[in-house]
């Protein structure tokens, strides 16, 4: 099943990889037009592959199918292009995901076809980057690491004020913040040993599913902000190598 | 003069290159001994063959010597590893910055040897990536642009809180933050058009000699924080592609 969806995925990746070097005048209009253009381009070919080699499967997407609720069948989440900012503005930090979790297991596949980085992995079989197996950092001290975030645009509300506070309180607490713009890739890096920890708020099922599976297969660890075990579902992601978890939800919640 | 600092440069991103890419178990320790060689030996490759090239000119460097006072000779502005937490990291924004400063012309040069991306400039001639011409973009919308940033490690201190304010008010007026880590690249992605702009406090002569060169070349604007003309021993930069320039200005001294 994993071979399957590597390579529906890299195909995926190829027409993101072709829509971010068009050479196109970027303007607001353009570019809200291109976004909708190639996600929906990719998300039709991943439906169509997933659709044709499990047919018993559900699907759930951000445009096709938002119902991310339990299915006995197993269930496939979705992202298109997840980065789809640095997509538009050419940084080159964008992904096709694809999770598939189910009773007997789970999958993730992360290609970023612009570094040409293909994270992959599935339930007791170890996390890959390319052909190379790759671990968490060994880091056990929070102040040695490199620390991942992103801000939801409802950032700037009063009842997301405490998010600047975590900013504040992780910088002072580690070697430096890093935002680089994509879920699934910043998952990817914790599960490199780039960064010790990844925490974000508001992130949707299909943004996550993935990366989780490849940095677990990874031995790192995730739960929600306040250490609770965390679902797709979850409002507040909290992602690290393991051995600095505790001392990031301590800063987060401090 | 500007192909002989070129190839010099990309001389020594070849050793960036080959220390990033050397598998070694990065720990604290470890890590500060590998930052010193790679740092050191980066500089001495670079002050040899300039000394050698242009023997009349006076080289500025971290390391090496650190008064950047002006001199009539003409001067280099050197920075072996621009991102060395992200070196040591292995998040692949770093890059050997090379700048040179005289009454007559100025060139600069960037470049990161992971993603392969030449960033070159010369006064008058224009700003290039690789073989490409690059220019800023041409969005007037500060709502509409990215904006880059870094923080200083003084950020926690008391004197530094309105740099979290700062942060509030772009993540508000922008389409969102990018911290990449690295401000000689920072600097090369406003010149590209990736970033709308970009601003940080508290960097250091070397860390943006080049990268000014490149930006001014591709179109861009450069201030101090409340607008103020540039130099390089100025306390805060303010870089854009000279449309949003005023409004980031207010955004950030709001």
């Amino acid at each position: 099943m994993l071979e399957t969806i590597i390579n529906i995925t890299l195909t995926a990746g190829k027409i993101l990889s072709e829509g971010y070097f068009t050479p196109i005048k970027v303007d607001f209009k353009n570019t809200i037009d291109l976004v909708t253009e190639y996600d929906k381009k990719i998300e039709r070919y991943l439906i169509d592959e997933l659709k044709k080699n499990f047919p018993d499967k559900k699907i759930v997407s951000e445009e096709y199918n938002t119902d991310a609720s339990y299915d006995d069948r197993g269930s496939f989440f979705i992202d298109p292009i997840d980065g789809t900012t640095n997509f538009v503005h050419r940084f080159p930090f964008c992904a096709v995901s694809v999770g598939y979790i189910s009773k007997n297991t789970r999958c993730g596949v992360v290609y970023n076809p612009i570094l040409d980085e293909l994270f992959f992995a599935e339930t007791g079989k170890g996390a890959f980057c390319n052909q190379t197996e790759i671990r968490v950092s060994s880091e056990s001290e929070l102040i040695n690491t490199l620390i991942a975030t992103g801000f939801p645009y409802s950032i700037v509300n009063t009842d997301k004020r405490f998010l600047m506070e975590m900013l504040g309180a992780v910088l002072k607490n580690s070697r430096g913040i890093r935002r680089a713009g994509s879920a699934s890739l910043d998952l990817c890096y914790v599960a490199k040993g780039v960064f010790g920890g990844y925490y974000e708020s508001s992130l949707k099922p299909w943004d996550v599913a993935a990366g989780v599976v490849i940095l677990e297969e990874a031995g790192g660890k995730v739960s929600g902000r306040f250490g609770e075990v965390f679902d797709l579902w979850s409002d507040f992601i909290v992602a690290t190598n393991g051995h600095i978890h505790n001392k990031l939800l301590r800063v987060l919640n401090g």
